[in-house]
């Protein structure tokens, strides 16, 4: 079964806001085993949202069309479909109902122009609303065509009440699986090359490539009739990248180091606090970012300035003055600060030059980061490259992966 | 001028990642006045990439490809670009040094698979890598076809560099303009309700509602033939807009409410430092994330434990047994520590639940933000909704928001 997915609006095209619809219908669809083959953006503009349907309807099984459900006039989706489908607009009677009951639960009278949302092609099936709008399918030639509201939450609500089992019942029994291999500080091409002819001899499972901020996901995808088939089929395909890339593949299926990092901490009981200079602050986000992190990470010092370095974390000013705030010497003393000031297990820290421009001397990129668990301290030289938001994550993802590869050998 | 965008990459149709560069694509060319139509997603395969290039070429001016130019045997984008245009791939020299020093700079060897991305369908316009991927544009019969890599900040870079003003050249003269109007502190729904008239009276300039995190964004946008004659569209709609919101509008063209605390921070000569608890690093890294930044943001305490509140933060113990670390008492006592811990002018301050579960009896989305300045310290309760990632937004947002009004009454 192929499926494709029609963003409706102009405040897509305008980039106004990002197209997560599609994104989270993907993932969706994925988990009940169908492919989406295309996803499609087209604005307000009734000529151009019936030229989209039709060739979607020509090429796909399944076609989920969101937005374009609201009561306003530029709200015209259900009539693009009624002419692609060539059926009448008509009112049904219980969605009238059901729209009054959303306004008289909100206290209000219906507005006049949210009639119009009661309005399907002849034969659609309603979908109750879950805001106001009410979405709805039906059969046309050979292809679903399924219309839902653009507002995220009702559209979700609608595809996990409605959407997902009718397309679970018409595709079958068939599931998509996948497991993560994160591969920390070898780089995308050098992990390619290693890897490269067991990607090429995949076809189920497959080996997608993620890069992002100094980490490479291999994300392996297998579709089977059940899960344990799917697992079956990932397992010795997973085992045969690991054994390539070596301690380069960071255990379990993480697809971040923070995940990781955050899953080492629990299982051993051990805790974590940061001291951080370019990154601001990111770093205890992102190991915060993950619910019940509290259980392992304890703080951070953030010390942007100079001058904080020597009196919030307390590194010897000889440091400072000597090789700078920015060396392996730094780094070393705040991840010690770290561990200190926090009585932590585990301190791990990062220091450098973010951009946009060079920092005592040190150019953009420039970054060094540091880890001290029971006593023993190190400090790696990592290279950031890229805009300013970058540095800052492979600082981040660097300094997380120094931590973890310390507690792993100690 | 009608552009389309079409990004190349399974991981997209499997929701792995969100589509973000069509959105800021989208965005970057309506800055420069050229109407987005289309936004298409498709796999790395070979014949859905070439029927989707072709028909953008048919419809569109200007086609804008992201992805699929990697090392790796998924990356085809070259081959169907070549295929539709009917030009062979051709190997640029320049492009192979280019991409050899790239790998210099970093101390490696170019591997043999990465010699690929320096094949071009002939006559087409190299873009010099910004990571190891080269873009490069072309002319098929009344299109220009543009091929971008599809990290972010490398196809931003490109954007900005190459592609923007290529397009500025051949659109003529007119520029899509926005001005920013930044509410904080009253929520979308009431921030429509005051506006709605002037909203629906507009045609251009047009006004767009976006929100997120605690932070509501008007953007202003008009359409005209110079930047001066924009403006002078916008000026009278932001002058209604700002007197009917009152002090809820931010003053400035904001985005953001870092941005407008930092500006008000860099022309005041203020330096800030936060103590931060359920944020664990994100008001930090928020406020560092602005190139700059360390012109005034001087460090964060983050207090992620309860202990480390007491012990790094020097809270008083009795504020923490007594009202807890969840009160009005903490946010107050931690925002203090923030301003004397890094002598900073301004501290800020946030503590709460970002779930998933309770704590210490106070229920998910509890949220005391602080702000101290010159000896006076105020706090505010906060109402924190969504899911942990939005409740930590609108924590972020909300205490970057009270240590602006401090500045401003100071």
């Amino acid at each position: 079964m192929r499926a494709e997915i029609i963003g409706i609006g102009t405040e897509l095209l305008l980039g106004q806001i990002v197209n997560t619809n599609a994104q989270r219908i993907s993932t969706a669809l994925a988990t009940v085993g169908i492919d989406v083959m295309w996803h499609v953006v087209v604005g307000d503009n009734h000529e151009r949202m019936c030229a989209a349907i039709r060739t979607s309807i020509e090429r796909s099984d399944a076609v989920i069309i969101t937005g374009g459900l609201g009561p306003t006039p530029d709200d015209i989706t259900r009539e693009a479909i009624a002419e692609v489908a060539g059926r009448p607009l008509e009112r049904v009677p219980e969605l009238v109902e059901q729209i009054e009951t959303v306004f008289k639960r909100f206290g209000r009278d219906m507005p006049e122009a949210n009639l119009k949302q009661a309005d399907l092609p002849q034969g659609a099936n309603p979908i109750a609303p879950e805001g106001t709008a009410p979405g709805f399918y039906l059969d046309h030639g050979d292809a679903l065509v399924v219309a839902l509201p653009g507002v995220p939450w009702e559209m979700e609500a609608m595809l996990g009440k409605t959407v997902l089992p009718l397309l679970r019942a018409r595709a079958g029994d068939s599931v998509i699986l996948s497991r993560h291999v994160l591969v920390m500080g070898l780089g995308e091409s050098a992990t390619h090359e290693k890897v490269a002819d067991i990607v090429d001899a995949q076809t189920n499972p497959t080996i997608a490539f993620l890069a992002s901020h100094g980490q490479v996901r291999l994300r392996i995808t297998a579709k089977a009739a059940t899960e344990s088939e799917a697992l079956g089929l990932i397992a010795p395909v997973e085992s045969a990248l690991r054994e390539r890339l070596g301690r380069a593949a960071v255990p379990g299926d993480h697809s971040t180091i923070a995940s990781a990092l955050g899953e080492m901490l629990r299982e051993r009981g051990i805790t974590v606090a940061v001291a951080e200079s370019l990154t601001g602050g990111l770093i205890g986000a992102t190991l915060s970012d993950i619910g019940g992190s509290g259980d392992y990470y304890l703080g951070s010092l953030v010390c942007y300035s100079t001058e904080s370095k020597e009196h919030v974390a307390e590194v010897d000013p000889a440091i400072l003055q000597g090789p700078g705030p920015v060396s392996e010497e730094a780094a070393g003393a705040l991840a010690e600060a770290a561990a200190r000031k926090f009585k932590a297990d585990l301190g791990v820290s990062a220091t450098g030059v973010a951009g946009p421009a060079e920092q005592d001397g040190m150019p953009v990129g420039t970054v060094f980061v540091g880890a001290c668990v029971g006593g023993r301290t190190e400090v790696r030289r990592v290279k950031g490259y890229g805009d300013r938001s970058n540095i800052r994550g492979i600082a981040t993802s660097a300094a997380l992966d120094l931590g973890r590869r310390m507690i792993e050998e100690a």
